[in-house]
């Protein structure tokens, strides 16, 4: 609930539906303002999102002149960094630093972000130096690093100041009230910080009185700030351990910038989305769907499919060790894509389920006993239940009394052992410093596909007399 | 950012670091609130949580004693609903409905919800009937439903207040600032609401001015609210497509409660770690994962595994019917995991891909014919990859030429294939009204394990001379 009280100019009654225009496009037909912040009043981030996406250059250059800087701003912070920048392409630099402009700064630099050298340059001259140089300084920043995400035109006032001087300053730039205002001095490198006003302070504390009575004081800060340089991926972690909505970037003493909520949750839908791609068992896209290349998703695909591919040539090496018990029983082979298909679906159940425990901080590394310990219970229900269905299987398939009993054996066998590889693998791997989240779904079905092959043969040399 | 202002009174110098306890059991052994205070600015969620559910009978009761209802409301807010339940549980009831009362309404429903009906009654009629009266309330909506998960206890002010009059109402109930201060009149079936002021409304807006003309109308509110029987993911999406942070529950024109933005935070994530279960194969578990029973990890696992059990039986009849192939050539068996396994990794990496950005409102029904146009190319480099890497695997293997021609094309048309099933199917379901998010990893690696295998047997009996 950002857009209300300061952008109300542009709040328009929108319940005659006669007059309310369904597409951008229309928008662009009718060609008002008005017709503009109608569009704004009644669709939604993903809508606008797509219709600014279809625009051509002509109609592009078209809405150029139905934007405020209010307007400019409420459209393009809804919408993706990349079709901002689509959109942007088709203007002339003038009018698209016009807009870039009308943006936070740290919006504006994701935008820039995606620019090549050459028109970023280009863009960022034609910028007012004061704007520019905020974009600049973020840019400067490592890419994924918390510092490139923050805001660094934070409010501020002096320690000597009274809770009427801080209001005062938001009435300055009341878009960013929503992060509070900060109590600094100036350093020798930057703001050094003091305290912090709540929004809530702001409301409640007595206007007369002094700010660094009313502050949360910088003892207290320093708990959910994080490092400049600090992973983005930590700004989720840390919002989720203080259940902060703002977090501000401190390098020692010196304040650098804060993190905005809706950046927080920006970046806390981005770490889902890798989250469940890698789990897909591909690389993050770093993109909306629609807007990668072929060639762009076959790179992020194809590495891992050939890394799994790699994996899995053992399964060859196995069924050939074997071959002699396929040629003797050939119904042997029926069961090999059932079987093993078993064990990378249990494998995978608890992978899954474990990693977003251990992502969540529900599950650590000394746990590992009690993760085995359940698991070991869950695996042996699941054992007994798989095996069942399996006799089940074997029997409509009308094979050899040793065959059935060969299956259900190994199927027990199988989705004992894949629960118990995928129980350790994931603690295994933190405990070696390695990101859990790489054991993918199809890794670990690749790895129990091996060792349930051989465990199957193994069970057939024993059970079927003769081989 | 919650925290701050309104809690100052347990705001303490944490700097001098032998004085802070490592542990919630050290706290106890101190025994003095400040140990407790310490401790809690010390720590984290995730920390709080385990340590909390550390505690034995003994140890817990003795905690009572250190908690104030301020400290009480920080430190069972930020653990799970589980654990703050298993701590009450030790504690005789009247000690416990003291400490629920101490939480938030929504807060206190949540740990409620948990106990069986005896215990619920016990506890709801320890407790003051004003604080009773709205967890009852609370609990009487359907589960999942945004009702059951709104503060129904919000900041409100007439019509004719000023802005004066709406910042002395936050004063009494400071916490529940951050959702703002909304403009209602009574109504028959409850608040009628009128308006809402944000807290930076609340900031800037002159003190003496009315409050209607510095609050968001009705009419912008009912865009980002809700229905009380509406599920709540919707929350999730609406949080997203509004960029909003705190949503009002709303039937028609009364305003039943607020969903805070830690509750938001809270169904998110809630909603995240259902995907990610999801797409593992397994039903949500609702619960965290250590406090999961291996029953009921069993019985959220075993209905897909059967299910999927039952949707690979016919890869067994596939094989079956190709009983004399296999006979013939003995060296087309070892290639089927491989060959299936990597189907089912590249529908895997499109599903999920998909399935999030179809979650994220990037991609929509409409857009089918673009993902079947993208993914056809990107599904064609794939297979001229695999299919190479396929030739050297098979060359490696020292099979009959025949046999290497064979897991070339094979692998070539079940990549395309599984490709062209995997980007299609989530489209599909959505059409037909299903949640795409079934079609979990271990799902399309099923629904292509049989197929790859017709493909595979068909172009061997094309490809190998005498079959």
């Amino acid at each position: 609930m950002k857009i209300p009280f300061t952008r109300r100019k542009i709040t328009v009654e929108t319940r005659s539906p006669r007059s309310v225009p369904t597409s951008l496009q229309e928008v662009v037909q009718i060609g008002t303002p008005r017709a503009m912040a109608l569009w704004l009043a009644s669709t939604y981030n993903d809508e606008r999102d797509t219709q600014l996406g279809q625009l051509n250059r002509e109609q592009s250059l078209s809405l150029t002149d139905l934007l405020t800087p209010e307007s400019a701003e409420e459209l393009l912070e809804s919408v993706s960094p990349h079709t901002a920048f689509a959109f942007l392409k088709f203007l002339p630099v003038q009018m698209a630093a016009g807009l870039l402009e009308s943006l936070d700064s740290d919006e504006a630099a994701r935008i820039v972000d995606l620019m090549n050298e050459d028109e970023r340059q280009r863009i960022l001259r034609a910028m007012e130096n004061s704007h520019s140089a905020l974009v600049r300084g973020l840019l400067a920043w490592p890419e994924d690093s918390a510092a490139s995400r923050m805001r660094p035109d934070f409010l501020h006032v002096g320690p000597e100041a009274t809770i009427q001087d801080a209001v005062d300053a938001a009435r300055g730039d009341p878009d960013d009230l929503a992060e509070g205002v900060f109590v600094t001095t100036d350093g020798k490198a930057g703001q050094i910080v003091h305290g912090w006003l709540s929004p809530s302070a702001l409301v409640l504390g007595r206007r007369a009185h002094p700010v660094t009575t009313q502050m949360t004081p910088v003892s207290r800060l320093e708990q959910w700030a994080i490092k400049p340089l600090d992973d983005q991926e930590k700004v989720s972690f840390r919002a989720r351990e203080r259940d902060a909505d703002v977090i501000p970037v401190m390098d020692g003493k010196y304040l650098l910038g804060v993190i905005s909520s809706d950046t927080v949750a920006d970046i806390l839908q981005e770490e889902a989305t890798e989250d469940a791609e890698r789990q897909g068992g591909s690389a993050p896209l770093d993109l909306p769907y629609l807007q990668a290349s072929p060639i762009l998703l076959w790179s992020k695909r194809v590495v891992w499919l050939l890394v799994l591919f790699a994996g899995a040539m053992y399964t060859g090496n196995v069924m050939q060790a074997f071959q002699d018990e396929l040629e003797a029983v050939v119904a042997l082979s029926f069961f090999v894509p059932l079987l093993i298909g078993t064990g990378g679906n249990v494998a995978t159940q608890i992978t899954t389920t474990l990693i977003r425990a251990m992502g969540m901080g529900e599950v650590h590394l000394r746990d590992l006993g009690r993760v085995i310990w359940k698991e070991s219970r869950t695996g042996l229900l699941t054992a007994i239940t798989m095996a069942t269905a399996g006799a089940i299987r074997a029997w409509t398939l009308g094979v050899a009394g040793e065959v059935v009993l060969t299956v259900v054996l190994a199927l027990a066998a199988i989705v004992l052992w894949s629960a118990l590889i995928a129980s350790i693998l994931p603690l295994l791997l933190r405990r070696l410093g390695v990101d859990p989240a790489v054991v993918s779904g199809p890794m670990i079905s690749t790895i129990v596909d091996g060792t349930g092959l051989l465990i199957y043969f193994t069970v057939a040399q024993t059970v079927i007399s003769g081989l």
